[in-house]
């Protein structure tokens, strides 16, 4: 028999150092798991045709909304629904997996100087 | 601003005892986020239709194949493609987070008694 590799969370957020670029780990049925570290504030911005789910596999990070706020710590997890306008930020770095159709750009509607390539592979 | 609550992956795993019984905890788009705790052998089966991901929480797994194994440790994730024939095992207790369509039953094609209801929700 053949021994399959798994995909290791902790190898492959050592691999990179950078902030708010997503890069995908694993793909099902045209979905993307991606790994982004965050620190500091993101923009603002909605995904008009899909949810999002952040994922925190180390520190601390906030989703701020217009009418609220949810933070999440290591081993928690939120779905942000489609349309409704959001903006993560963490104080220190923290490590999120995402889980989000294929294509999707971080920025959502927003755009700017924050976009990321939506087809990073890690 | 409201507080939100996030899903706390420990808190919901402390909340069950029983083993290849898998319980949403979050949907997003129609895909169900889904855990499970694995203790024993499961059955061969496959899903004709879907991809699955398996996420280790805790513990380890594997993943056996007609022509291969992956193995799982916790913070490790692999897809399984669809229309593959797979059977999960752990020698202790393993705590998974599935991603799947809702409605997706666990035993696949194959049926039986370990077969669980697709829509429980803890």
């Amino acid at each position: 028999m053949n021994d399959l590799m798994p995909i290791n969370l902790e190898k492959k957020f050592s691999a990179f150092t950078d902030h708010w670029e997503p890069k995908i780990v694993a793909r099902m049925n045209g979905y993307d798991l991606k790994l982004v570290k965050f620190q500091g504030e993101f923009v603002w911005h909605r995904h008009g045709d899909t949810d999002e789910v952040f994922f925190v596999h180390k520190g601390e990070m906030s989703i701020f909304f217009r009418d609220g706020v949810v933070r999440l710590r290591q081993g928690e997890l939120f779905v942000v629904p489609r349309g409704v306008e959001h903006k993560p930020a963490a104080a220190g770095e923290c490590q999120v997996m995402l889980i989000e159709p294929a294509g999707t750009v971080n920025t959502g509607d927003a755009g700017g100087e924050m976009t990321a390539a939506a087809d990073v592979w890690i």
